[in-house]
């Protein structure tokens, strides 16, 4: 049967997550304990004076137009869009300046999902479909499709409730 | 009872027709004849090499930025906000140099509406929730809503099917 599949793209497709892990290691000259990234999220590995600089990452020009796809994104994502009905839906209204670059990004590594296909939204409870594949348990709790897919990010790897996905391998066993 | 309400941008908050008309006018020292404008789309009022050309007109830098509010439109959202929950929802993926400017739009207008509540999008069959407010009787017809409401603009003035509001007026009546 068809499905209507939404696809967030921060930590399922764009790799935002350890974009900001080099960038705050590169700035400060630090590593962060890769044993902790997956018990405890960023934040708590970082000084709270770092906070408000680490957050301001995500505001620099350039930041989500150059994120490296996350692997077997495009492949994996292309073969649902054959036989699924596929939407990109991400939570960029926070970041403005990010619209545009989020679009670009697009258009240079999923061109052939289309304008209509693309939401950038905030709450994700208002989108009518069947599946929503995301890293964030908040967004996937209040979604009302009968299928939630939690894609493994180290700051979700606590998170019990929803099936999970370690990789795009695992999403093309469910819906392939 | 508290509604979810999903509100169009271009023709219903922000006057994006007449600002083509007049731009159009302008650069070729024309006037089109505004008896026509409610019986035709634009598009059949001006010559065959001249659509590129008005089409052109709204990829412009700073063409949504300075969109004229649609009388009423702030007065009558912001009580609406108070007593529903309201969506602005464009489908402004089609002009990607728009996104930001209609953020920053909404930012000088509609501060109110937070950037949760803002979705940008293309098809809008999508949303779940309970009314529509669109010019567009496209997007009025796959939205699965149980009221659609279809705000007046000179391109759908001969459309029957939905109720129409003639003004922001005519929206408070229904709504509040």
């Amino acid at each position: 049967m068809k499905k209507r599949i939404f696809i967030d793209m921060d930590e399922v497709m764009a790799d935002a997550y350890w974009a900001v892990v080099h960038r705050y290691e590169s700035q400060f000259q630090v590593t962060i304990d890769r044993s902790l990234i997956y018990e405890k999220k960023l934040w708590e590995l970082i000084p709270d004076d770092h906070y408000d600089i680490a957050f301001s990452f995500l505001q620099e020009p350039g930041f989500f137009r150059n994120l490296k796809v996350i692997k077997g994104a495009q492949d994996v994502i292309k073969q649902l869009h054959k036989k699924h009905e596929v939407f990109i839906a991400s939570a960029a209204m926070q970041f403005p300046n990010s619209l545009q670059e989020k679009s670009e990004w697009l258009d240079e590594h999923f061109s052939f999902i289309s304008w209509q296909n693309r939401i950038l939204c905030g709450h994700k409870y208002i989108l009518r479909g069947d599946v929503l594949i995301d890293d964030s348990s908040h967004n996937l709790e209040s979604f009302e499709g009968e299928q939630k897919l939690l894609f493994s990010s180290p700051h979700n790897n606590n998170v019990q409730e929803f099936t999970r996905v370690n990789n795009w391998d695992e999403v093309a066993t469910l819906l392939l």
